[in-house]
């Protein structure tokens, strides 16, 4: 796949690197082979690029010692949470040290009265739930996995809630970072708001660690609401749940999730999970707020799904019952690749204005099906993002490049209807191509500018995000 | 004042420059020198340092032939919307070209269904909902000023309805800016998220036109409410007021904004707008949301301000009767000059944890009171955001000095409580010295490294944010 290529390797520099590094971390500089092919493991399909080595650091400053010696001998630095990322982020095309953080996962401050909590990156979000739930409060982000929070950050995660909570980059108030030099950067202050200076802050969120290395986040947290609601719906054709979906959000429901499966997905959920959907777009929603403010904002939704040509709106307040309605969301994954047993799960991840979802969808359920490709889908549609499942055999090279073809001509469909090739899961190595695409030369001129100021070495995470 | 000093002036190349700019816009280049110096003007006492010459350019295509001369020949290039930043953003203190974007002032798109809006700079936020107003959407931002919005992008404003709506930060979902090299930047799609590379859209926000020139903004609208409410509330003191704030905003009350005002702004709206509210610290509240829904809010803070000392709640939906209510917070301003006929108004902007809220203000008052100065406080203390009017007879050194000392003073203060200098205003001139000592070493070399390589020849508003 393009993006995924070895790059040329310093091969004395890691060598005396390596050399310098066991003499101050000893045994912990791991070398294992299944321990680095760990390391550079994706959950995707992508080639595995292992590092050289393998450190856990348990401290700020032994991430400043290791960086101050890669960056001597120009070595490559690859951040690594729980390695739950889909694009290649942590594949290591020209070696280097992958640095694992799991050893770092303190929660160091509980701020209840400012609403946020200060973390080490290693620290996963449902760790951190779990700390806060005395609390009242809880961190909103979700992006499915068990990601870890510096993973998280580095990449610009969301997930389900994003269209109530916002994603990543409207959640981290500040963050430590080491840059290449060594030197310690604070992005903010812990106030709720600042304009003190260039946004640091949201410029490494989503940076894909090749800006610096994040050892500390200051997250925001929310209330944990007082009564939740959830109901689903069905709907003819994607275009009619869309509408749905337009009108509920012009209308300002604080829906907290609004979660579309298309009828494959549906199918699929139903023979994973005996259930019996109608096999039809299915909309699942979540709604947060006082008790009264629930049931009147799933009302609403309930006129809007009617009016809009929804049927089988069910809903409810009851925890019990609003897993088993959330039941095929949850099992969305698992379900889908049963479709087809054997096959890998490839993912598309593209965003566009919500206008234009329906067209969107539409258009990949029509390509897929001429195409003959097994393909689920799974849309965050109140932000316009969705995700084919394409379901592949990549042992056999035909399928491949059929299902990079798929991925290439929805990548450009969704730029050509103002949209982007990734709303969550990030460049990595397996979008680079269409990140020019999307937003030209003079972007990517601009961002080369800052990769370059901060890191002339490029040593942070090279081969990542077509920037070097 | 440390900041504002004059620059080196490129003499030769500015006469080079003029001379070829002359040659293309003629009469457009203008030199006059009332429009110069009101071009540098800012709404402070900040020493007025005017361009070489306005060119209100009329396209993108303008811009990038402007930035081109100028960069040839090295000659600042400094962006105004308004002029109503209060940091002197828009002086000149090396001279060079003002890009007035008065002309510039579009509505280019309006995407109902998306609820965004593609504009260019000029146009003003009033502008901007008036052309509104029948599609049931509004553009939240509202520093008070009837600013540009290029110009609110450019310092990252906000103002009283953050709480609920953000910051610029939050708003802005695109925008197009101009390189010192002329070329246009594209920094993200009209898709309402994205992980597509660095998120240039956010450090553009509040670079004070030090990387870029915005000539395009995609802008994020929300809908109108059903229903507008409004309260206010006494509380006998400063800490009162604050555990109040921090009670709503933990019990996820939605306010759409919530404002303190210090007794003696309250004495000086008694004065200037003949009300007879009790000399008290005084909040004011708006949600926004459902009929019933806005009840609920208003009935659940009444609860709350019971709880912690408040007394006088008052709550009304009918819109003249909330205007009433919230003409203390209209003519905050105004009446805190009237405190003191002829003196000109310096205004803090630190902003702290809410925490520390009550501690920072009560510090505040008290040192005010040992100096012997009037400063009527404003607060947007649900963001931990407040303002001291401090009222100085600029023509009197010894005066100008002891408010120095003071903004120093509570700058540092802030520092120290994990706060930030400045929650809205920016950097500019004024506060350059507080943010190297809030943010430390390594963030200013990130920001320096940034600013040098986008604009390695320092002619993008040079002087500013200490960075040059």
């Amino acid at each position: 796949m393009a993006g995924v290529v070895d790059l040329w390797r310093n091969e004395d520099g890691i060598a005396t690197a390596m050399d310098i590094l066991r003499q101050r971390f000893g045994a912990r500089v791991e070398t294992g082979q299944a321990l680095r092919e760990q390391h550079a493991h994706t959950t995707t399909w992508l080639r595995n690029q292992p590092p050289d080595a393998v450190i856990c650091p348990t401290s700020t400053e032994e991430v400043q010692a290791i960086m101050a010696i890669c960056s001597q001998y120009r070595v490559p630095v690859i951040p690594f949470g729980t390695g739950s990322s889909l694009e290649g982020h942590v594949n290591a095309p020209a070696g280097g040290i992958s640095l694992d953080f799991r050893d770092m996962n303190a929660i160091l401050q509980v701020n209840a009265e400012d609403m946020d909590v200060v973390v080490q990156p290693g620290v996963t979000r449902k760790a951190l739930n779990a700390h806060l739930r005395a609390t009242g409060l809880f961190f909103s982000v979700d992006p499915g996995a068990d990601a870890s929070l510096g993973g998280m950050a580095a990449t610009g995660a969301s997930g389900t809630n994003a269209v109530r909570y916002g994603t990543m980059k409207d959640n981290v108030l500040a963050l430590k970072a080491v840059l290449p030099s060594g030197e310690l950067v604070q992005t903010a202050a812990r106030a709720r708001k600042s304009s003190a200076g260039y946004d640091l802050t949201r410029l490494m969120v989503g940076s894909e660690g090749t800006l610096g290395i994040i050892t500390e986040l200051t997250l925001r947290l929310r209330g944990i609401p007082e009564a939740v609601s959830a109901a689903t719906c069905s709907f003819p054709d994607v275009a009619a749940a869309c509408n749905a979906v337009i009108a509920t959000i012009q209308y300002g429901i604080p829906v907290a999730r609004i979660e579309l499966l298309d009828a494959l997905q549906v199918r699929a959920v139903n023979a994973y999970s005996k259930l019996s959907l109608p096999e039809a777009p299915l909309l699942l929603l979540e709604f947060h707020g006082s008790d009264a403010g629930v049931a009147e904002d799933a009302a609403r939704f309930g006129d809007i799904a009617a009016e809009t040509g929804g049927s089988g709106f069910t809903f409810t307040k009851r925890e019990e019952d609003r897993n088993r309605l959330w039941q095929a969301r949850h099992d969305a994954y698992w379900a889908g690749l049963q479709l087809r047993p054997g096959a890998k799960g490839l993912s598309t991840d593209v965003c566009v204005p919500v206008s234009r979802l329906a067209d969107c969808v539409s258009a990949a359920q029509d390509r897929l099906a001429s195409m003959g490709m097994l393909a689920p889908i799974v849309g965050h549609v109140g932000d316009g993002n969705f995700h084919c499942l394409l379901l592949v055999d990549t042992d056999n090279p035909a399928e491949v490049a059929q299902a990079e073809g798929f991925i290439g001509w929805l990548n450009e469909l969704a730029i050509s209807m103002d949209g982007t090739c990734t709303g969550e899961h990030g460049i990595g190595q397996g979008k680079a191509p269409y990140l020019e695409r999307e937003l030209g030369s003079g972007a990517m001129a601009m961002m080369r500018a800052i990769k370059r100021g901060i890191d002339p070495h490029n040593i942070l995470n090279p081969g990542k995000m077509g920037l070097t």
